[in-house]
């Protein structure tokens, strides 16, 4: 009898714990007020989870897309590659003895913006050279890895990759409990972001997917490296989104999330698959606590995006009122 | 005491049934010889997954990369894409009533080679604009499949899909086994191979890299495609596989698997990692159950690469004497 009363007292333990797991699991998304847009995200996921369901979609295909600057971190006062471009810019003038009275090098080294954006594309190719080109991929690894170890964001004073917003990493963990691959599909610089997305995001490099540079492939004291050409490669922006998702992952996602007019093409392209689809928009509507910007900002534009969302019934995330914290705890 | 003998007896059950999947687990490749090709590729295995030994590997970092052609199928009489093409052209002729008179097409319609070949890099640019391009990703993808399905090989009389190493089979199921990402970097046609891949190899359309073509997003009728266009995106072979490698995957392989001089360089970058390494080429001696070729071959060329394997120790196939079989039973 003994051993039937422990048997099942142990039993009668483990269902008090079941019952408290799964409490502790109702809520995937805690950092999400529960509003329509919350809803929203959980009835997509449960329903393309469920066997049996007409809207069932197999592993293998439940991919989900994520910009990332202003739908994965923050991208304001400036996108963080042009603040690591300045920052560089600054660390490496003492050999660059020209850069003090040549633009755009002159208006990055004293933080003029205005000057800078006044050298128009070019200055942009002669900066993305300077700092991003003429280093083997490692060395620039390395470059990146120190500066986001100690770079802050000149508003919230924590690191950048502090500046993520915890309400998305909590949807990047669900969708993946959910059995999602989760990628991210960025105009951003591929090698800017894979140093840390596995870290900060859980997103290991080959699921980055970015613009790029070209290398090329040499041999310097016997060992093979690739230096990186100051030759654009590739714009993963805009109509870059769907080629570089066709060109990177091979299949269409079934899920895409962005922030901006640059993300327009993507969600275009995932919302004209077959099944069910969810396509979101982060808009910017929190001043207080972050920032807020649409129709009119410099950084992440959004615009024609923002109409379609309302005329095609996207979701449309309202950061002040969708979000109970912008940022994880420090 | 019943219940007792009952339980022991299904121990006993359990204990012979382990013994027996154990038994039937000990060669996880049956179709290797027991020579020291199979002894280096177990010992490797053995090693980089042996927690606490110095040549421990953590899983995210066990990425192994693939050649295709003449690594894992057929590329003789002629790269299985060629025969595509050359399929192509016959069942397009109709279509085109000039191809009977223009080379290259002439040459194909009629299966003269040497014809096709006379017309250089320009003929065959002409051939992939016609054949690869014009129509739409998921078009392609729909004829690709369609072709993939009822061609066969003219010597086995088998689909292309069956004329397959049998042995790599086993080796690309054995790395994966052992927590290893598998990967196929390829000169051949990105969106000619993912279509079966998975199927044939187990390896899903994300871990397929090779050459592409441009695309461009456009409406058609109020839904997105992707064009083809006649323009060279990426080539994907020679110096091609590292930088390929760099830019889809985003970590340097530990093991690296080719036949031919287009897989030197993906060996060298392979190689010059820290830790652990395998590189292996299969060396085609067996002309009797496949064929025989190596410094002279216009299809897989394998000249400086050999000697590269050679003089650094890596793994070299030989076919004949390292394969108990080719092809896997039809």
């Amino acid at each position: 009898m003994r051993g039937v009363r422990s048997r099942q007292f142990v039993c009668a333990v483990f269902v008090v714990l079941s019952l408290v797991c799964a409490q502790a699991q109702t809520d995937p998304l805690p950092s999400w007020n529960d509003t329509s847009t919350k809803k929203a995200i959980v009835a997509f996921v449960e329903k393309v989870t469920k066997e049996g369901s007409s809207n069932f979609v197999p592993v293998d295909q439940r991919i989900a897309t994520f910009d990332n600057d202003g739908t994965l971190w923050v991208e304001q006062p400036m996108y963080t590659q042009l603040a690591f471009t300045m920052d560089r810019v600054k660390q490496l003038a003492p050999k660059h003895p020209a850069w003090k009275t040549t633009q755009p090098f002159k208006g990055a080294l004293e933080g003029d913006m205005k000057a800078v954006e006044a050298t128009g594309e070019k200055g942009l190719v002669q900066l993305m050279a300077a700092i991003h080109a003429g280093m083997t991929t490692d060395q620039f690894q390395t470059i990146v890895t120190d500066w986001i170890a100690t770079a802050k964001h000149p508003r919230f004073k924590r690191p950048y990759t502090h500046c993520v917003y915890q309400p998305m990493l909590e949807l990047l963990a669900y969708l993946r409990a959910n059995g999602f691959k989760t990628y991210i599909v960025s105009g951003g610089g591929i090698e800017f972001m894979r140093p840390w997305t596995e870290r900060v995001y859980g997103v290991p490099p080959e699921q980055v997917v970015g613009s790029s540079i070209k290398t090329k492939y040499e041999m310097v004291d016997g060992k093979p490296v690739l230096m990186r050409l100051p030759e654009i490669n590739f714009i993963d922006d805009n109509d870059g989104k769907p080629i570089g998702i066709n060109q990177y992952i091979g299949s269409r996602p079934i899920a895409a999330f962005g922030n901006s007019d640059g993300d327009q093409q993507m969600l275009e392209w995932t919302a004209a698959g077959d099944g069910a689809r969810f396509m979101l928009l982060v808009h910017h509507t929190d001043a207080e606590r972050e920032y807020a910007y649409d129709r009119q900002s410099k950084f992440g534009k959004l615009d024609t995006a923002l109409d379609e969302a309302n005329a095609k019934g996207w979701t449309v995330v309202d950061m002040k009122n969708d979000w109970k914290v912008i940022f994880p705890p420090e």
